[in-house]
């Protein structure tokens, strides 16, 4: 490993250095679900987050720890995704640019979230060639400093803040969980538990769909994400050089879940919660739902990745 | 006038009697709602409330104040609506029985609400008459006591109850705002204003296509509601004989706005705040959008009542 695994003191700064441009975001608990699962689930509410998920914490704790040289000519990445928008809105927070590469079959209402904050966009092809193409071509031309999603300890560190917030918020949790993408927000998680909250267990839940997670933390290799479809849109990527061993090293278990399930639970958030999610953000309750016995009597912290949804097309509406 | 405005003392007792049985739910507001419309709002978030809306809060405090002798062979009413669940569930809740006519159209939605919390459904036809006889022979066989939607003092002090935990959660308010149906949430809105804020203004809100609350302000006699459709399914009812007049006494304007600007301020709350409301918890802020530069720099409340719909059936996918 050429990298430095955050540690406890990292968390704790990146914690202090975002607080004036974050929200510390609620804790929710639903009555009914707890009944339902006979268990107590507390639901760590990043959806509420600036620019509506958790990434507002390690794209601001990424730029905030950037040079005055790096960080003159602006940052750039390319995402179709949260991170742009959260990339776009932490850059203006500062006063600094943000480019962001995406591909020209974005929803609109992603485009429409970069550039509500400034993000200044170029379109490619929708590859992953031309993708990063592009962001070299975009980076040459600006000498912008590229920010990665998730795999930049950085960005781990502000994404860690979410549980360490959790655990200051809850009493003492059995279980946390959090979705698994590129594994960002699970480093995060995983290293807070470990230095706050020592003996609570780390579970991750993973599209089955998208399980390259899963394949990677059993084989211990990491795997290509898988080309099937998932509405979790958030988790169709596959872990990365830094965010792997960290995983390895700090998580306890990782559950697929089916695509039947997701849907189920994200529904019943909203159903029974008030509150709206995006489909990454059910996939730990659809885990938990999957596997009811093994949960039961546990206090569990989720960390609920996102709101940002497409109103116009929602899941239960496409089936 | 033969019956008794509730007072000040009366709206507290309320407040203190159904405290272990509903949520203080909080007050939230939005950064980027508060730029478009150049003023602060604060969203009192009635849709976190227990059965999901305001209507707790007076099922409660109805039950409550009922003697043993009316209580005890339950308690009885005619809804298809968030009244029909609330009652259920108050009634569930110190173990009496709750006998509810719903029209034989109700939707699954409304019928799974009732029959989660207990109720005891009689259907009947679809029409006001059939509803009104039905409820009757309900009675009559059962000998439970009615608990009237909104014409009814202990339900009004109880609904009375959000607004003086609004007063109480934010810093002086210039506008106190609520949608008005059958005028039992404005009501209470009303005089918890006058007694806890005197000086904030009380404005209502109404569909344009259900306008019977400004005519009958405007007139001075209750005017039968429009049979016009409204998407604010919550607000399709005209004023009682203890709402009107104590709206005509305490409320200082109404302003009525039309469907499309609901439905726009109900999809800016959802996509702005994450947070799930129906469409006549909308009605406040469409009314502030489309009055936008009388609420400049104003610090304005509003009574979010509730947070039930059919996520199958949202009404930008009917358009």
């Amino acid at each position: 490993m050429d990298f430095k695994i955050p540690d406890s003191g990292d968390i704790v700064e990146a914690a202090k250095r975002i607080a004036p441009y974050i929200h510390r975001t609620p804790v929710l608990s639903s009555r009914l679900i707890n009944e339902y699962l006979d268990a107590e689930v507390y639901f760590k509410c990043e959806n509420f987050q600036r620019a509506g998920a958790f990434k507002m914490r390690g794209a601001t704790n990424a730029i905030l720890t950037l040079s005055p040289d790096e960080i003159q000519h602006g940052v750039a990445t390319h995402s179709s995704g949260n991170h742009a928008a959260a990339l776009s809105l932490a850059a203006r927070n500062i006063g600094v640019k943000a480019y962001i590469v995406m591909p020209s079959n974005s929803s609109k209402v992603k485009v429409d979230a970069v550039q509500q904050y400034g993000g200044i966009i170029t379109f490619c092809q929708p590859t992953v060639e031309a993708r990063e193409e592009m962001l070299v071509k975009v980076i040459s031309e600006t000498q912008a400093t590229e920010i990665h999603p998730y795999n930049n300890v950085r960005i781990i560190a502000g994404q860690a803040t979410a549980t360490k917030e959790l655990i200051e918020q809850t009493e003492r949790l059995d279980v946390i969980m959090a979705p698994v993408g590129g594994g960002g927000l699970l480093s995060g998680t995983a290293l807070s538990a470990a230095y706050y909250s020592p003996g609570t267990t780390v579970i991750a839940a993973e599209p089955a769909n998208a399980d390259d997670a899963w394949r990677s933390f059993h084989s211990g290799s990491i795997q290509p994400v898988s080309p099937l479809h998932t509405i979790a849109d958030g988790l169709r990527t596959s872990l990365g050089s830094i965010t792997f061993p960290i995983i390895r090293q700090y998580v306890n278990e990782i559950i697929t879940v089916e695509e039947s399930l997701i849907i189920d639970a994200m529904r019943l958030i909203w159903t029974r919660m008030k509150i709206i999610v995006e489909p990454s953000s059910a996939v730990p309750l659809a885990a938990i739902i999957k596997q009811k016995s093994s949960f039961k009597g546990q206090r569990i912290g989720i960390i609920l990745s996102g709101g940002n949804v497409d109103l116009d097309h929602l899941p239960w509406n496409n089936h």
